[in-house]
C-alpha cells in the first residue's frame, strides 16, 4: 500500500522539527506542495531550509497550485465547498500522475487551523487512488508563543481557549486564558477591562521574531503600531497572542 | 551566565523529539531530574530512551525527590504553597551544588498543565542562583492524539477548548471542541446528548497505545471497561480525548 505522510514541520524555527519527522521525510519520494503562489518567501525558505538539511535522498517535488477561487460568489457555502473539491481533484491527480512514498509539509501542526488533512481525508474517501496516510505532529505557533515568553498558557488547572482574531471579536473574552490566531486587524484593541495581560509575538522562530508583554492596556498601542509598521516595511506578518485576566 | 534548558520531550514516543531539543540535550552537563519516586516505570523508560540515544556526551544526573506533602491540611491554599516553596529549594540547593549547563526534561510540552516553568521562575526569581533559562518546546498528548486519529482538532474557523475532567464535569460540554486531559474517572460519562462524537486515547505512543473513536453514546461504555481492566492490568493509566458536537 503507498504510502502519504502528512508531516507538521513547526511553525518557524527550523530546528523545531522532531525526529520522527525527520525519518518520515527521509522515506519520501514525491513532496506535494499545495498552495503553490500563495505563500510568502519567508515561510518557503523554512521549508526549504527544512527539507535541504533532511530529505538528503533522491526525492521529486511537485507542486499544485491551487485552483481559482469565485472571490464575491452568489452562494458563499457552495462556492467554498466547489474550491476544496477542485483542490483535492488536483491532489488526487498529482498523486496518480507520481510513484512512491508521498509526503506533504504542513506549517506547525497539521491538527490546527489547517486544512491539508480534510483535504487528503477526502482523497482518501474518493478511492480512486489507494494509498494509507500517517500524520506526524509538529510545534505549533501557540507553544512556540509560550516558549519564547516562558510561559505555561493556562492557570494551575485552569482551561485554555483557543480562538481566531474573528471570534474574539464577536465573543469577548470569556475565559481566563486564551490564545488568538489568525487575526488580521488587533481583535484585542476591542476588549473591555483593566485586568488583561498580553503576551504577543510575531514572525516566531524566524529572524524577524519580536515579542512584547505586559498589561493590555499599557501595551496595546506599542503592538499595534509596531505591527502596523512590521507589516508594511515587510509586505506580510503573522501574529498570535496568549491573554489572561487578573 | 549559566545556563538551564527546560525541555520538553514530547508525551511519549521518543521519536516525538525535536531537533532543537536534541542539541540542548547535548549541551547539558547536568540532568536535574524532579520528583524522583513518583513517576510511572513506562514515563521513566522514555526519558531513559531519549537521554540514551542524545545524550552522549558525559553527564550528571541529579535527582530531587518531592518533599512530603499535608495531604489533609488545614489551610489547603496555603500547605499548596509551602509545598511549591520546598520544592523550589530543594532545586535552587542542587542547582547551587552542581556545575555547568543545566536541563530539566519535561513530558509534553512545558506549557501545558506542567509546573516545571513556575518551579524554575520562582528559583530565578529568588536570584539566590543567578543564571538564564531557555524553553525548548515539544510535541503535547493534544497533538499526539489528533495525529494517530488524523483529525483536525477544531471545525474549520471554530475555537477549540482545552481542560481537565473536573472542570468538564463542573461545566458540561459547552463548546463545539473540547479536549479533556487529567481526568480520573470517565468524565464524557456525565454528559448529556445524542450527537457527541469522542476520540480517545491511552498511553499514546508507548507500546500499549490504544484508540476509541465514535459516537459517545456509542462506545462510552466499551471505554470505561477498557479503561478499568487496562488500569487494573498495568496498575495506572493516562489517557486523553476530543469531544465534538454534531
Ligand atoms: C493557518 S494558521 C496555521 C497554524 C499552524 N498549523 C500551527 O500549528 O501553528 C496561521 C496562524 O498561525 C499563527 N502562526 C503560525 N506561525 C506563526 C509564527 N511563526 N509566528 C507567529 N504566529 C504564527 C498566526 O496566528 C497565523 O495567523
Ligand atoms: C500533567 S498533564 C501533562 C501534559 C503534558 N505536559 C503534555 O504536553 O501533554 C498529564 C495529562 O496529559 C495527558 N497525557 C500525557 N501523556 C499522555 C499519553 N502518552 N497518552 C495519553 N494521555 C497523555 C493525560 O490526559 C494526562 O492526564
Amino acid at each position: 500500500m503507498r504510502m502519504l505522510y502528512v508531516i507538521g514541520i513547526g511553525a518557524g524555527d527550523p530546528d523545531q522539527v522532531t525526529v520522527q519527522a525527520v525519518k518520515a521525510m527521509r522515506e519520501v519520494e514525491v513532496f506535494f506542495v499545495i498552495g503553490k503562489g500563495a505563500e510568502k518567501q519567508e515561510l518557503l525558505d523554512v521549508r526549504a531550509t527544512i527539507l535541504r538539511e533532511h530529505a538528503t535522498q533522491p526525492h521529486r517535488i511537485v507542486e499544485i497550485a491551487d485552483p481559482p477561487r469565485d472571490r464575491d460568489p452568489v452562494d458563499y457555502r457552495r462556492a467554498v465547498a466547489d474550491w476544496h473539491e477542485a483542490r483535492s481533484l488536483l491532489l488526487e491527480q498529482a498523486f496518480v500522475e507520481t510513484e512512491g512514498v508521498g509526503g506533504i509539509l504542513v506549517w506547525g501542526d497539521p491538527a490546527l487551523y489547517d486544512s491539508t488533512l480534510r483535504l487528503v481525508e477526502r482523497v482518501h474517501a474518493r478511492g480512486v487512488c489507494t494509498f494509507d496516510y500517517t500524520v506526524i505532529p509538529g510545534i505549533t505557533s501557540i507553544q512556540a508563543l509560550a516558549a519564547r515568553h516562558r510561559q505555561v498558557l493556562h492557570r494551575i488547572g485552569e482551561p485554555l481557549y483557543i480562538t481566531t482574531g474573528r471570534k474574539l471579536r464577536e465573543e469577548g473574552l470569556r475565559h481566563p486564558a486564551t490564545v488568538v490566531m489568525l487575526d488580521a486587524d488587533c481583535a484585542f484593541t476591542d476588549l473591555c477591562g483593566d485586568d488583561i495581560h498580553i503576551w504577543w509575538a510575531a514572525y516566531l522562530g524566524m529572524p524577524d521574531e519580536v515579542l512584547i508583554e505586559g498589561p493590555l492596556r499599557k501595551v496595546e498601542d506599542e503592538i499595534v503600531d509596531l505591527r502596523t509598521r512590521l507589516r508594511a516595511e515587510k509586505g506580510w506578518i503573522m501574529d498570535i497572542y496568549l491573554l489572561r485576566r487578573g
